[in-house]
């Protein structure tokens, strides 16, 4: 664990520091600031979209959109992640530093690009081999060829595994007939699909001589000069609740035929003669390890969901200084909002949270950038791909229910006029919403992590779906069972840090320490894990069938999943302070993570309390903490959401920012 | 409190009860069953306002908005509340469960009937005298005379005694002079006037011979043929979040000049002779006064948030009937998603939270009817306008909320495809947001529940600001402070039904007891008014300023008014199905009256540890309680949902139903 330098007492003589601003987005901004603030000019000149948004018609705005996305294109910003002989940047750090900066303008750019250039460029490039990128990189980043990635279906969105449509080698013609069977199978929400996509990457169960290999990735052509080609039916999805910019479709296909090299074969392939081979025996692990080679667009919803949250807080901290009501501290003047302690208690708790996600997310994506830039080797370091594929899961999950909780507290911070779209707020709630449920629905996600920490990533596991886990649980003596998850690292750990009997340990140590605050987390995730465990077991023990003894525990095991990913969302945002040079930048930040890590236990509290780490007594003490803090922090929070750099002319908001 | 037939034990026999949806929807239908049918099936003509909300251009669909108001005011519905003798229903109440009813469909609808019927409606009905009722009424019910009601300014919203539109009085010309001082005192946000209105309730400062009175209404002519008036000008608020059939604007007064007969002189008015009078001596209390008679729409806008909802859970767990995946319990089929254990904590507690909430709306609509249809002696019965204010308050605040909670709940729950706007929830989502701010700001409701609270709801209290209230806590001892406050009454209450040492107690009772959840419930509610009437008192003792002290108590002022409201609903629901004969109807609705009360006292169980008022394995006995009760309710779910009676043509989502 990261030394940190302070006190941990609670009396200690304390100053209240300045922050500097720029001090602060450049901290903040870190390794890829350069990028950051190309995106935001570029954000800045075309803020007009902002705008035409709600004023242009739907198909206007579409191909206003799509423009938008050529611009981009042009400026190298949305072309960071490919290699550079294709004409990209050659830097997927960067590329997802750009992408989440898009988040501070309008959202149907934002998920245009990645449709573009995540989904669809992301398939190729790691799905695909040398002739595909060959034949379509250059294209795709340029923007003269665009796509699609046809994977969900109106029948299948989290069960991927199970989708419908089918891809039938044609031996006699060397060719894959690609089948919608049913309407339940026909692709759905597919963005780019319903007007400007050509090609499409379609998702499809692989039959060779009547045999299914699973789920595999086909280059479809869609359309030729913008008209539809013969075997394809496309229909628009129509209006929805936002993300208007972005034209999301279904596709039917009719024994549509494609060249057999059309296969995205990185990972399988039909050779020559006829013959399906690949070099993951396991057909789950093979569609396991295909779709996490597409981890970044879950990196990259879940950084957009931070960032399209520091909008919204900056609008609501720089009201509340702003918008006084009632007289509370004088006759002559009324008070400033965020005077009053409630509004700081519903502000600066999501203001800090915001910062812990920020440094977990960086923390999230230098290792995704790291993973994928290591050419080879990539066997050898399986687990820590599991690992890494389970970071993202549970911080898109965590980064994207942030997003529509902040956003909607501060809008109803802002009160009424936060409700007119020229106040922002309109399309920052329609926008995001469906970022809990894209790129994995946020309670799937959360599964998938817990799935990991039960089985401590192990290969052969990862594979299994709700029942094989609760079957692989059943197998297992009960000690193993524990001994396998990665609960037990955790629990020395714990002892280390924080010795005493188990009733009295929670008064060793200041609430403001930081080795408490993680003692804390980490005990409740060992026990939240080893207690998923402890249930499946006994349920499978007592005769229940597996189904039952999974939903009956689903709540304990969503539960396990979120107290990991906070533990790793606090230790990141420790280890980034502890970093950090003596000074008031570092007294500021640890405001907030002491914030951040206080009110993450005060909201769990019940639960420490049931597991005697807490007495009533020091739950109080923590929710008088937590206001300490936010009085603490009230005279440095519009300094702290002005470091997040977000352009002016995004915030718009004449009515709110005066 | 209502006598019960439950056993109150959890081990009694239990047989699974089967739900008549028709006996329950009577049930819920209630006094006003035919109203609300008529209502429905209003709805299910023009139901096609729905789609036309999305296809038409923003000026046609507020046309469109218009002409289905006088429909409706055509068909009886939305008159129910004025008197018989101008064309009305002579029945407050039925006019409630129309508004309520209404929620089933287009809110722009629904907004629209409120700001002419309700609030400008009603502000004539209840502010003016005979004159203005012989003027106004029968054209307005008619729907020939369309107003708005001219209250928020650009700089007040919640606090609206420091309005800044002034109306002096000129002896000269026997006239008032209406004025906009500057532009934060501008109208904003006003519905109807945009476009529509052809008069405005205006409020304003009155000045009499140069000495203000304070806050009081004027009619004010707006257009004429529909030009604006010389001297008035207009602007359109514009795009917003939703609710875009609402032509919502701003108004300036440049010295507008209305006769002295235009001020709504119910509570205070200028004589002949150009003197200010009113039968009301206190200006405060004069003013709340004036503010009570309009508390019909507070209770309006709760019960058409609880509407809303209902829309939401029809369709969600429609939809986890019908929806499957992942295999769960077999390999050949995936699994519901309502069977799911975690599906079922997300939707069910919020099911049993809307019951819970209809039933303390209807106890207010009914409370509200009664208060209002009792001629004169309206002095005699000061308190009980006081606590019907204070009840309207608490429950359109809870009401909204639970609104936009389940309404963003459900959404999630039925994945993208709730992201289109054919599938409802977009609408709902942005055009309910704005319930939990306008008719008054959810949280200054609450704290308004709870100045009643600490006053005892005494009128010399009733008029007193933050400050106000700080101070007279500061005044009184102690003993006399908590002796005056709401809490006193209840404490005597709970020791009767739970005695014992203050460790003990709460083993002694069963958890499905509902005199145990009630007793808990008023515990909360006693402990925490007295904990703010305390901490008030001690702030000013220590010498902090009275802002402060109330900012640093603040959060605890919140939590004493939502522990009071979450009581009285509870006290309804208990009421409701302790009345109802024995049998399967009454077994149903006191499992989600037990769920409603568990989850409650479940959310806050950390407060109740931190009192001595819960064990932890008490606490957890609770959290398995309310699993057992969800999977108790898991096969009524559809039943419950479909006795709600939302008319299938409001539901459309023909890609959720299927």
């Amino acid at each position: 664990m990261a030394d940190t330098t302070r006190t941990g007492t609670e009396t200690s003589a304390y100053r209240q520091p300045q922050v500097d601003v720029g001090e602060m987005r450049r901290l903040l901004d870190g390794r890829y600031a350069e990028v950051r603030d190309l995106v935001r000019d570029n954000l800045t000149e075309y803020a007009g979209v902002l705008d035409e948004a709600e004023t242009m018609s739907r198909p206007e705005f579409r191909e206003r959109v799509k423009d938008l996305l050529l611009v981009m294109a042009g400026t190298g910003q949305t072309g960071l992640g490919f290699p550079e002989e294709y004409g990209g940047g050659g830097d997927l750090g960067a590329s997802i530093a750009a992408f989440e900066t898009l988040a501070f303008g309008d959202l149907s750019v934002l998920v245009k690009v990645g449709v573009q250039f995540g989904l669809f460029g992301g398939a190729i490039l790691m799905l695909g081999s040398k002739r595909h990128h060959d034949a379509y990189l250059e294209d795709l980043v340029a923007g003269r060829l665009l796509g699609c990635f046809a994977m969900t279906e109106s029948g299948h969105g989290s069960n991927v595994q199970a989708l419908g449509t089918t891809a039938a080698y044609d031996p006699q013609a060397d060719e894959f007939v690609i089948t919608t069977p049913d309407d339940p199978s026909r692709k759905d929400y597919i963005g780019n699909a319903a007007q400007h996509a050509d090609v499409a990457v379609v998702f499809a169960q692989l039959e060779v001589d009547g045999k299914g290999h699973g789920v595999h990735a086909f280059v479809v052509p869609l359309r030729r000069d913008g008209e539809v080609l013969a075997g394809i039916r496309v229909e628009d999805d129509g209006l929805k609740m936002g993300l208007n910019g972005v034209d999301n479709g279904r596709l039917w296909f009719d024994g549509v035929r494609i060249p057999r090299n059309n296969l995205l074969n990185r990972f399988a392939d039909v050779t020559d003669d006829g013959r399906y081979e690949s070099p993951i025996a396991n057909p789950d692990k093979r569609f396991f390890t295909m779709l996490g080679t597409l981890v970044q667009g879950r990196v990259s919803v879940g950084g957009a969901g931070i960032n399209a949250a520091k909008v919204a807080l900056t609008l609501a901290v720089r009201y509340g200084v702003r918008r006084r009501q009632f007289n509370a501290t004088s006759q002559d003047e009324e008070e400033l909002l965020l005077d009053y302690g409630l509004h700081q208690r519903r502000l600066f708790p999501l203001l800090a949270e915001n910062y812990a996600l920020h440094f977990a997310q960086e923390t999230l994506a230098l290792r995704t950038h790291d993973v994928f830039s290591v050419e080879s080797g990539e066997d050898e370091d399986e687990q820590a791909r599991r690992e890494l594929e389970s970071r993202a899961a549970g911080t898109k999950a965590l980064g994207t229910w942030h997003a529509t909780r902040t956003i909607q507290e501060c809008r109803e911070a802002c009160g009424g006029a936060a409700y007119l779209s020229v106040n922002r707020f309109a399309a920052l709630k329609a926008d995001t919403d469906v970022f809990t449920t894209f790129e994995g629905d946020n309670h799937v996600l959360l599964q998938l992590v817990a799935k990991g920490l039960l089985t401590d990533y192990a290969s052969d596991f990862e594979d299994l779906d709700q029942l094989g886990m609760v079957r692989f649980v059943a197998e297992q003596a009960l000690e193993t069972l524990i001994e396998r998850t990665a609960a037990h690292k955790l629990l020395e750990a714990i002892k280390d840090v924080l010795p005493g009997a188990d009733d009295e340990w929670d008064q060793e140590a200041g609430l403001l320490d930081p080795n408490y605050q993680l003692a804390m987390l980490r005990f409740r995730e060992e026990h939240t894990i080893s207690g998923v465990a402890r249930r499946l077991k006994r349920g499978i023990d007592e005769g229940l069938n597996p189904g039952e003894v999974f939903s009956r525990a689903q709540d304990h095991v969503l539960a396990s999943a979120r107290a990991h990913v906070e533990r790793l969302v606090l230790e990141a945002f420790v280890a980034k302070t502890a970093d950090l040079p003596d000074g008031d930048l570092k007294v500021a930040l640890n405001l907030l993570c002491d914030l951040y890590a206080l009110s993450t236990i005060e909201k769990d509290r019940a639960w420490f309390m049931e597991h005697g780490r807490l007495r009533a007594s020091r739950s109080k003490a923590i929710t008088r903490e937590v206001n300490d803090l936010c009085r603490k922090i009230r005279p440095l929070a519009v300094d702290l959401v002005d470091a997040y750099g977000v352009p002016p002319a995004l915030l718009r908001s004449p009515d709110l920012l005066g």
